[in-house]
């Protein structure tokens, strides 16, 4: 079976180069620690020669069009952009080490190529590096509302970890954690360019819970695609199956009576085989695992657009969010 | 030889209650997360006991005591001082990890007790919550200081790993790398209670070189006390010899032809006995590095005080100064 792939959507492309300037300025400094820091976030190899590997920014776009969605000056809100990017590959360069994965994007993570105490490093110096960049805002409404999220982002993380040891995980537990792990920086990232747009609360808040039933959305895509996408598109290697990851669709089969015990058994398991994770892959498509989570994403997606209404966008916005929208839970990257 | 164990000087007494109380209403969350947070900040035992563990807090005092010093309502400047503690505990529960430190003030360090992953989130979360409390004062300069300085923290203990594999260190590189990772929270602690306080820019400047300096003679005397400090007064066990650290007094034996020699041996010796740190020891107080070091730390100290002679200090505050940096030089703990 052939897969289409996605193009992205001209909004992804909209603002691109002027967050790759962004970021670019917010960590040129010359020490081997910003060097790393540019690796990271896909602006240079490991030796220091320029790249154009940054990921899809989706939360910078998504904060600036909801700036400009709101007739505001979107480039004053780009320090909030960078921001947002900047925490956003915090929490990767961290979660690689914790994962002890050692690939991201067809490129080594920061910790296969400096070790784990750099690494922890990278991570702190763009977490501190993302409020510093968001106080050219001056505006200390917009500081609360990233720590906050950031603050949401490390709960997930660490609701994450801790699940990793249960077994008797239900659905809502998983959902709980991607709201906070996904979601929190999702709203974050359309509150702040509703902020900066000069929304009023209201506005705000209808733009803060889009963004939330977005990032799960696009979270519950990602544990799709960690199982059936294809390594080429989204640049991590091997299945999430190989992993043990406790990502939806496998926690929806162990809830499920018919698979359960199946499940429990891989999860046991200390010696999988390329066989035992295609059987898997059979199960969970056979008790409509698969079915379900792309389910429950479009209707995440749907709520987010359904939210957004209330805003009176523009109709150049309205088409332009209903297109990301459909991007984002169709996406094979 | 006995060792006559300093007093806390009045000034660190002074905010400890209300430190403490700022700090517990700072992570009174019930998740686990916040139990973790309040564990790696002395506040409890890692069962949720209350414990009274928190180190000398002296950054918050700092902080405070320049504000009120100034003739500020010091209790303004609470949420900075906590925010300070609070950037101060996320590089220390990074540290541990970092150095593979399984105990820090008589107790396990966080990593120790629920691994690398979480103490990895618990310093994060710290991170974030520093911010997110700093917001409580409504002052984007307050927030660029603080996130400047933690930004320049994360560089030191950066240069700190770097400069591990390095064995060409002077003691220029060394000082260097201690302002940063040391100083560079001081000058910020100093100087948030300035502004807090109502200084004016030259005022504040005075502040922040005062507290760079402080840094420097603090870390030095930090330096000395790793190497000859008792551990049931430090709290950290072993001597920093055993670690192979590259302090202050191993720097200058580096710098130093008649002791040069040894000092590469004992630096890659794969199986250190008592007697030879204990010749090391010998070696370095015969070349005068003991001496040295602690004569460097008072010189930075003297050099503080002479900066802070041009803010004008009431009486009372200019006697709590010299009280306090007289501790940080001859401090045992």
């Amino acid at each position: 079976m052939s897969v289409t792939q996605p193009t992205l959507p001209p909004l992804l492309m909209r603002y691109r180069d002027e967050i790759i300037r962004g970021l670019k300025e917010a960590v040129c400094g010359s020490s081997l620690l910003f060097r790393m820091m540019r690796f990271s976030l896909g602006l240079e190899d490991p030796s220091g020669q320029a790249l154009d590997g940054l990921g899809k920014a989706l939360r910078p776009t998504l904060c600036l069009f909801a700036c400009e969605a709101l007739g505001g000056e979107w480039r004053k809100a780009l320090p909030a952009a960078v921001a947002l990017e900047l925490v956003h590959n915090f929490s990767l360069v961290h979660d690689d080490i914790q994962d002890g994965a050692k690939e991201r994007r067809h490129r080594p993570t920061v910790w296969a190529v400096w070790g784990v105490g750099q690494a922890i490093n990278v991570g702190d110096a763009l977490h501190a590096l993302s409020s510093l960049v968001l106080c050219q805002v001056s505006d200390t409404e917009a500081l609360r509302l990233l720590s906050q999220a950031t603050l949401e982002m490390i709960e997930g993380q660490h609701l994450d970890l801790e699940y990793e040891r249960c077994l008797d995980l239900t659905v809502q537990d998983h959902l709980k954690m991607i709201s906070k792990k996904t979601g929190a920086l999702m709203a974050c990232a359309l509150e702040l360019g509703a902020l900066l747009g000069g929304a009023d609360p209201k506005t705000r808040e209808i733009f803060k819970n889009a963004g939330q039933d977005l990032g799960l959305a696009f979270q519950i895509r990602d544990d799709t695609l960690g199982i059936w996408g294809s390594e080429e598109s989204t640049g991590k290697p091997a299945s999430d199956l190989w992993k043990k990851k406790r990502t939806l669709p496998v926690i929806y089969a162990l809830e499920n009576t018919q698979s359960r015990t199946r499940v429990l058994e891989y999860l046991k398991s200390e010696h999988l085989t390329e066989e035992d994770i295609n059987a898997l892959k059979a199960l969970l498509e056979e008790i409509g695992a698969k079915r379900y989570a792309q389910g429950l994403a479009t209707s995440y997606a749907r709520r987010a657009l359904q939210a957004l209404k209330g805003a009176s966008l523009p109709s150049w916005a309205w088409k332009e969010a209903q297109e990301l929208v459909d991007f984002l839970v169709h996406r094979e990257l």
